[in-house]
């Protein structure tokens, strides 16, 4: 009889479980360069949609860091307050490598050959004064690294991040998730890419394709792997 | 009406002029391999036209080589024979460099560590039994590299097409062409593709998209350019 | 005269100042090889004397180290405990090196591509349970980076001993010395000798005479600096 | 009688057996640097003898020449004519390689990527108009490599000796041995000397005292073996 009836009410809409979204990172330019393959990569996933074992979906938030010992490290770390991410994965150029580097330790150390883009060039100087010597990545790399081989991704796992910017940012942001629950975070390096290796004679390099389907599948691995694999991926030295 | 009538004749075509084509071979999977990134490329350009200095163009004629001293430059002659091409580029992999390496000398001697596909292992044998020492190629591969570069593909010069199958080829290659007025000939190397470094640790990779895009600049600018650029392309030792 | 006078006693011997002496390890051959330069080149500085700042001279002690998870930090401990030494340098084999790698950082992970020589073969294993994630040496390498390329030996800063044995032994010796006052502790890697590279074919090699002029000044640049000195020595990755 | 008599003759000596000589080449430095470790070694066998298969013995003639295009060949060619030797090795060195590097083969090109010491630089000219595309060196390369591996030296058969001025040398010195009979020629490259390596970062190295080595045992086998052996010394690429 009324107008009261349910019929006009909308649909109850099934509420859309907000997951926690991964930040995924990348850099500008530097050294003089042009380009800078992690910020290529990494700002062609932004927006994407991972899937957990539950079926969720998390969605990729891609952000550009300046390539600036300090100033990365607030940069990513107001975005790590501000996004509540439940995986952090910072990516970064390897001039000279030729394979997504899934980096297993980050130390507390800055050496720099080269100043960076603000100009500064610490020399054996902590990341963080007071804070432990390194932090291992949570991230299961070694499950990353398998999951890559079988999709015909060019990886391996590397002891070393260098004591760089890339370094300085992998340190800080091990050492802002301590203590942090349900946020994991690691790094990987990626080689040049062809257009850059094409001047710098001899150099390795990866096509920005290769890289952005390797990091999806880093991601989709890092999100449904609760227990690391057991398989070898270290090195005599 | 009756059916003798003009009307019905097809318009007078312009003749096409059919130019030489330019034959393009890549090598069959050696070695235990399941692929070969050489063949993966150049199957691709089958059938491509590429465009000479008067506009005219020519078509790409793609063809498999098999991995074996002898057998390859039977078929090679073959496809010589009958195409009469205009320009014969020859395309093998090399695992573990990094860039397209356009090959300037050929050398007649044939000195494998490995055996090829059907068992053949020569050492310390001539190529051509009598043959020069050396041939190099007269493509203008100044030119190319630096139309590669350009273009951002990674690439170099070569002093040495090694002493295995592929350079038999080269070698043979240029023994047929000597006499032979207006056809040229070439070869280029090309890295693994970077499923083939995922499964060889460590080996850098090009995306076959880049070789083929890299090959296409090659023939271009081979078929473009009558005096090559002289712009250093050597090395120390 | 009587027997009281003083002239008969002996004089009064200076007592010696018994310096506390070097450690100095070398490792046995591994992974196949009948040879471990580490060793060949340590034990030809067995009881050399190394002087400090203070013209005092200190023994170096040679011993050789089995290629063994756990076992060659039992016998590094009892090393350490019997000698009391004020410094301790441990030697390691890194073949594919080109230079002497004065490591950085030992970090708290056993992760084995090959065996060791008892058969144990840790993925993903802490050295030291609940041990921090890594030590930095405290001996200063910078300083005798440039104290080695000063003497014409080739020379490199490190950021990994790798995964395996020595990482080990390097982590295992800064673990022990934390706490102790007045020993230092530090690991140098090493080239192949040239008659292993002869074997290797395309390894690079160090002879043992350099080797053992290098580490010479290397203790002696560490016995005779109190504050390492502030130059580059990083890596970018 | 006269004071003719022959009683006033020295006693007959057995006449010594004169040996055509063996002419050993190196370079003075080049590129700014101090040092060439070619003419380092070379210096060092100046005089010693060297027996053939018969026990009859060469000396040694070491000389240095101008890293300078054209120059270096007609001091060479000075050399070869006044001294008439048995066998020519010239040595030169190659910065990065890690090995005594047996050349195979010398070709006619001269293609710069850096000044020499007079200041010339050509690009893709050749070496001797007219000549032909290469010359295979006629010692027992292989025989020679055998010999510095069972000595403990490393060494690799090189299928290109560059297009600088080591590989102009050796292209010059096989050009003026043709139709020469019972002289033979070669080229080895060497590595920087351990001190030269300490200047150039991550650069390999080997001692002259075993370069030194390596040169009379490729001499000892050159001069010994008329036939050369039939083992692999080749390369894929």
């Amino acid at each position: 009889m009324t107008a009261q009836t349910p019929t006009t009410q909308a649909p109850a809409l099934q509420a859309p479980i907000l997951q926690a979204p991964i930040l995924l990172t990348g850099f500008v330019p530097f050294d003089g360069d042009t380009d800078n393959p992690s910020w290529d990569a990494v700002r062609r996933l932004d927006g994407a949609l991972i899937a957990d074992n539950d079926g969720a979906e998390h969605r990729i938030v891609a952000r550009c860091l300046p390539v600036a010992f300090g100033q990365c490290l607030v940069e990513l770390n107001e975005a790590i307050d501000s996004l509540r991410p439940a995986l952090v994965l910072c990516v970064g150029q390897a001039g000279g490598r030729s394979q997504l580097s899934l980096e297993r330790i980050a130390i507390n150390l800055d050496d720099a050959r080269i100043a960076d883009n603000c100009g500064a060039q610490p020399i054996d100087e902590p990341v963080v004064a007071d804070g432990p010597a390194a932090y291992f990545t949570d991230l299961p790399i070694k499950a990353m690294l398998a999951a890559l081989r079988a999709a015909g991704i060019p990886a391996e796992v590397s002891q070393t991040a260098g004591t760089y910017v890339c370094n300085h940012l992998f340190y800080g942001l091990m050492h802002a998730l301590r203590g942090r629950d349900g946020v994991r975070g690691g790094f990987i390096h990626i080689p040049y890419a062809p257009a850059q290796a094409a001047r710098h004679a001899g150099a390795p390099s990866l096509a920005i394709d290769t890289v952005v389907q390797g990091l999806r599948v880093a991601l989709e691995t890092a999100l449904t792997t609760q227990v690391d694999r057991r398989i070898a991926g270290g090195a005599e030295h």
